[in-house]
């Protein structure tokens, strides 16, 4: 029996048009399945245009938007895909994760590095993926592209032009399309007949995002308290290395972290896990009250915060949340 | 007949010890050759400790330290290898390739990511490798690790805990090691009568690197003008993209080029070049007149900042100088 799949657009390179001003998204579902047209041969596809944005414009009010709609469509369909542009798709993969809680169905993104109606385009390739990661009951948020499924929290954008734009950090692909099918890595969705996701809805714009350089100056610790945010998410040097000869960051982050702003510290390098307990400046972060994100993307860590900020005010229960494993985010 | 090459250390795991604290910098010139011992017998090595610090401590005013002894030294040998931590080695690397013009001869940074006394350290490799570079005449500033030899401006730390930390990005490697010697790629140094290495003096430390996330206030910019900073470094999404919908980044971007500031957009994916010409906000951009930093690194685009308002307050000549490919940083 064919499956029954909900498509929801947002827009995206993969939606749009060549104009005076530049690639603006403009096209609906029917174009996209119209320049697909194996889709509808192979599945019962529904559509529900949700917004027509360039995706550097989808912020946390937009997540909400996505996490509600697909909370509310989901039971009715085997799985959703949404074509979203690639710029933040990661970002929103990863808050997407937090919102949403056991999902037991495929809820996949895609979309690409070429408009769907350009000769060379990647988009026809990165749906018919998208769908068949719905098929084969890939559960869970996900990115399809480039023949690749992604576990949503561990994408991350990594080229600009390439047509492999999202890699899988620190975690394998849960499926990968080959010549005899898709080969997946994670046990199929079971149908149940209980709940198929859980929304938990709630998110914290005041989080700022601060990668460091040599010679980053502290005072900007107090700027970042100063403007009225509730956490921050650091890119450390390496493991976890920020200087504290000469320009202090240690002593203005203790006045942050003491006046209630959730810290938490990742890697600036792509590969790997942060560690704080190797060098003696990570001892000293960890002592001030730093969370340590170990080996989540910095897309995770910020949205994860964000969300964390939106359930509590508890900066203990903040911490057990950035230490809870929800959806492959974390490696504890 | 031997070469006679000069090495400089500055600190990092490299010569680090184990204490209760943490891995310290604590080993000198002597105890890190005292673990290679094949170089004294392949080499006529010079040895110069110019600091001792973990490199998340190595700022701009270390730089100029460095840069100045290469100045002063490198004329008195075939060439010289630099050991540094590997936190910010790519950082180093970048801004030493804008402070050294017209280098002739070679300069090569290593380290490790374990002590030279671990057993299953890399840095014994690392250093043959670092002193094969100087031996072959792989002139300019270069990093060398894990076997391959990157030019110095296009070296990122890419993994924190892997041996092969540093990738060569958007350029090939300059040289790498195989069982029948080092190949390289670019032509040996020629001899010269002539000077050898040009210093060009002078960083400027009030650079803001900013990494965007969806829902960036716009008022971060307003907060930059106001702490004093001269330039600012944005990692955009994907090939260009800020959000200019509810949280209108560009007007307040607009507002901080208009008061001077020189703004340098590249973006936060790893690999290939940004495009500020194929969407609508980067056009924007470029009529805010923000300067494009095409295919550079981060840490290239944030070191040229720091090095060319070091050099010059005019607006149009950072432009020019953005514009000038010194030394293999940027594809024009």
């Amino acid at each position: 029996m064919q499956k029954s799949i909900l498509l929801i657009t947002t827009g995206g390179t993969i939606a749009s048009r060549e104009t005076p001003d530049g690639l603006v998204p403009e096209m609906d579902a029917a174009d996209l399945l119209a320049f697909a047209p194996a889709l509808a041969r192979h599945y019962q596809i529904h559509t529900l245009e949700l917004m027509n944005l360039d995706s550097s414009n989808i912020q946390a009010e937009e997540w909400l938007i996505i996490a509600r709609t697909v909370a509310a469509e989901l039971p009715k369909y085997d799985g959703i895909v949404i074509t979203h542009g690639t710029d933040t798709m990661a970002y929103t993969a990863s808050a997407l994760s937090f919102l949403l809680h056991d999902v037991k169905k495929p809820v996949v993104l895609t979309g690409s590095q070429m408009p769907i109606d350009a000769m060379l385009t990647d988009a026809r390739n990165n749906l018919y993926t998208a769908f068949a990661a719905v098929e084969y009951g890939i559960a869970g948020i996900s990115v399809a592209f480039d023949r690749h499924i992604i576990r949503g929290c561990r994408a991350v954008k990594v080229r600009t032009m390439g047509f492999e734009a999202f890699e899988s950090i620190n975690a394998p692909y849960l499926a990968e399309v080959f010549a005899d099918g898709l080969h997946s890595y994670v046990p199929a969705a079971v149908p149940t007949d209980g709940p198929c996701v859980q929304l938990r809805d709630g998110l914290c714009n005041e989080v700022f995002l601060l990668k460091l350089i040599p010679g980053t100056n502290p005072r900007v610790f107090d700027m970042i308290c100063a403007m009225g945010y509730r956490g921050v998410v650091i890119e450390t040097f390496g493991a976890g290395g920020m200087h504290f000869l000469r320009r202090n960051l240690l002593e203005n982050l203790a006045r942050l972290t003491g006046r209630g702003v959730a810290v938490v510290a990742c890697s600036q390098c792509l590969y790997e896990a942060s560690n704080l307990s190797i060098y003696e400046v990570g001892t000293r972060l960890l002592e001030c009250g730093v969370i340590a994100a170990n080996d989540m993307t910095t897309e995770a860590a910020v949205t994860k915060l964000m969300w964390a900020l939106g359930q509590t005010q508890d900066p203990e229960e903040i911490k057990r949340i950035f230490f809870t494993n929800y959806c492959g985010e974390i490696t504890l």
